[in-house]
């Protein structure tokens, strides 16, 4: 595979121009020459062969082919909204999630969670979606929602989601949302969600799930969860 | 949940002893008093409810229960023989393997491997399988199998083990093992096995299965196959 570049700009008249960290790693990093092969993505699903035309200061220009568009992958539309861990561990979450499909991460505000979600916390994940999506062959972007208490989450979510809620007590995940378009995770805060949590989601129609005999960490179980829909849509596909 | 420690010394008439990194994380880090409540379990599957009796310079004596056992959480014995990443990413695998109930982790030697289960490697990885089950509420240490060739481990396999190799052009995982009782699912290196390495894994039985449209990080995948494994477990419970 080709090295991956990340653009907000598209191409225009088969010209793509590289900026900032993007065009520094090409050129610095790699030392790209002209005429070198690399993949540009959009992060909404649109991607490009390209080849380096010209080297410039702080600039790539790139020739760029006929833009390829990502088909939906995976059947199920994924939501996770999971009391985020902290530090490297909210990191890793970010990578496993984006690399296993996840349509969107909304950061869930409960009352045991620790970490907020403040505006340079959503930049430093946007950051971390899109190192995961040049690795992984991604080419949409996994949306980072803004930070939401559970309650107002459950009031928004549409009709036809499916709602999950992971919890000890619960079923199996596969008996809960076996044919939805739609779902919606939710995964709480070490320690758990409280019993009244529990039983607001329940009541706006969420069904408990269990992942296992053990005590996951918060970004094992969101994890547990995205893997179990990236298996069904690889059968799907 | 009390905090849990571990040991490879049973309780013998009703008491235990606690000596070196458990035994100073308790009186120290922990600041453990006289008469406060903690578990000890064996890595074989033995639980004891205990309470600290006497706090000692290097050793800390414990009063000990009966033993519970654990009962067999997965219905499937599910191994990972898995071309071991490198640093964090191999020490994240291990934590998260543990939570997830996966019996046994092979380090598989393959073409594109980089990562050598020396013995120190492998003392290191036991080491985070304690510390993931003292965390998680595992009593039985998830196995660290001595390094194996690729074509060794296939020769090995007994008869009624179903195994799976991830590869990006198979199946579904859930049509690959629906219904046997011990799984080996092979997890390549960075860069995927080798078109041979492929073809005798399938010669010696194994279905190729798919994780999603991704390019999935070795860990990754491995933690994928687990929880999906993990999940059908919770279900049988």
């Amino acid at each position: 595979m080709s090295e991956r570049f990340f653009t907000t700009t598209p191409p225009r008249d088969g010209r793509a121009v590289l900026a900032g960290d993007e065009a520094r790693h090409l050129a610095k990093v790699l030392r790209a020459r002209e005429g070198d092969a690399v993949v540009l993505f959009d992060g909404r699903g649109r991607s490009w062969s390209a080849r380096v035309a010209r080297i410039g200061r702080d600039t790539v220009d790139l020739d760029t082919g006929a833009p390829q568009i990502e088909t939906a992958g995976a059947a199920v539309r994924l939501t996770l909204a999971v009391a985020l861990p902290k530090g490297d561990r909210q990191k890793w979450l970010v990578e496993k999630l984006t690399e296993l499909g996840v349509a969107a991460l909304v950061p869930l505000e409960t009352s045991r969670g620790v970490a907020e979600a403040t505006d340079g916390a959503r930049a430093r994940l946007e950051r971390g979606v899109i190192e995961a999506c040049k690795q992984c062959g991604r080419n949409t972007l996994m949306q980072i929602a803004a930070g939401r208490r559970l309650d107002r989450l459950l009031a928004e979510a549409g009709a036809d989601t499916r709602i999950v809620i992971a919890d000890p007590g619960g079923g199996p995940l596969d008996a809960a949302a076996p044919t939805a378009a739609e779902v919606m995770a939710l995964v709480g805060p070490e320690g758990g969600f409280t019993a009244d949590e529990v039983a607001a989601a329940e009541a706006a129609g969420a069904v408990r799930v269990s992942l296992g005999p053990h005590i996951l960490r918060v970004e094992t179980a969101a994890i547990a969860v995205a893997a179990r829909f990236a298996a069904a849509a690889a059968g799907r596909v």
